[in-house]
């Protein structure tokens, strides 16, 4: 059915009543393969809409494009379900000429792309790829109140999330690259940052890559002067997104891990944590922070 | 390093200020490339600590596995990482004779593991494996106030998120397969649930793959009468997870997914969601619930 939510009964209990069945909405949650010049890529499990922008993300995350006009087509290829009803599970990628496909034969795929490699080596190197932009070189100051309201400014666009309780969400905002605060007594008018956009799903990765394929389309690419806001916790593949985008922060609502943080500062990108409203942690670069 | 946990510097912004550096326990996050039998298998991003225990379950939940003398052994192929440390993220498996290894070239990979097929089927039969175990043929009751008491139960086994804030976990309890309550007036003596084995990681999958290893090789499979409780949200894999164990119900503290209750539903699983110690949600195969 490809559908961002759904609706299934379910039954409430507590500790003295077994409740009495209701309708209850549920997110989506379907496989959409992605193929590349005819060939299966990679299989994902996704909350419906924003495929387009999901595939083009999960493309620059995974180091294959880097510009709009490394994409000359997509298009679904449509399929009928078990109940009868149109699927839209499948998408076509034709990559432009001269855009290298990613080799995945097993044994590459596993050494190419996540791998410690055989000698059991624990280094970033060998897991992280090398992005095409350089956040490192980002100079946008980032206000310490903006980036304080983001997690709540986030929350206002997860729609799903308010129907089913069930999904992450990813933000994008720009920050204005000018000194902090703009005019004189500051103010949260002209300073404040934009926010871009809003996407969720039932993965995390998903939500970003969603983002991250919405700027490539839009021709945002490299996202200097933006921050990340994410739901959920900072793992090293998300701040690796991050960086791949060209991302200069990342902020999550949960922790980081270790390894999300040692990634953070060698590719130059801010990692916030716990960012709750009313405060954060810095874990990485945090010389971009001002009042 | 190959560390459950490891400390970082964090400074922590409020409105007001931007706090001192003090240093702070992150979660541990490091590859971990899986060989079988020689060859690579896969790798996922985990964290470190029981290792043998995570790949026995990621084998079982791939359905390569099903009993514990089905692998021969495992063992650590150690490296030594750029900070010099001795590092153990490659374990080397070796199957029984007569297991058969699975397909890892890529388009077997996406046609067998998880896609949709070509056609573009949403059905839930084309991304389903299938279990060697019926969990739909476990008649074991299981009472809700000691359902209701299981989130409790597994956070106070939650060592590493005690410390670190960013780990998701999962733990398994045997029910008594008796009539609830046990003897005449209840009360939560005899017929309390036995909490058998929390796991944590930085991955939910990971969490429930550990502790689903951890019964392989305590020859516990299937795992009739469980029930798996989970931090998070109840997705389509960690129901299909449950299932390829024989566990008979799956109680997440957040939301499933509209496939994860249809996949419940279809495999005899009982699917409990929004499991927050005073309430919870039932949404599928309920009839198992008794006062």
């Amino acid at each position: 059915m490809t559908r961002a939510s759904q609706r299934r009964r379910v039954h409430r209990y507590t500790a003295d009543s077994d409740g009495t069945g209701r309708a209850d909405t549920l997110a989506g949650e379907e496989p959409l393969e992605i193929r590349l010049n005819g060939s299966p890529f990679t299989v994902t499990m996704r909350t419906p809409g924003h495929d387009f922008d999901l595939v083009a993300g999960f493309l620059v995350s995974e180091g294959v494009v880097r510009a709009p006009s490394e994409i000359v087509q997509m298009d679904y290829r449509s399929g009928i379900g078990p109940d009868g009803q149109r699927t839209y599970n499948v998408v076509e990628v034709r990559l432009a000429a001269g855009v290298a496909l990613p080799d995945t034969s097993m044994e590459r795929h596993v050494y190419t792309s996540s791998s410690c490699g055989v000698c059991g080596t624990a280094s970033i190197e060998a897991v992280t790829k090398v992005s095409s932009f350089d956040p490192a070189g980002d100079r946008t100051p980032l206000s310490v109140p903006a980036l304080l309201a983001l997690p709540d400014r986030l929350r206002t666009g997860q729609k799903l999330f308010s129907t089913t309780g069930g999904v992450h969400a990813a933000g994008l905002f720009r920050f204005p690259d000018g000194p902090a605060g703009g005019g004189a007594e500051g103010g949260a008018g002209a300073g404040e940052p934009e926010l871009l956009c809003v996407r969720e799903d039932v993965g995390r990765h998903n939500a970003v890559d969603k983002v991250v394929g919405w700027a490539l389309r839009e021709g945002l690419l490299p996202l200097s002067s933006t921050v990340l806001q994410v739901s959920g916790r900072a793992s090293f593949e998300l701040v690796q997104k991050a960086y791949m985008a060209g991302v200069p922060a990342l902020a999550a609502v949960s922790a980081p891990s270790a390894l999300a943080v040692d990634l953070a500062e060698q590719a130059g990108v801010t990692l916030l944590g716990f960012s709750r409203g009313t405060s954060f942690n810095a874990y990485a670069h945090r010389e971009r922070l001002v009042r």
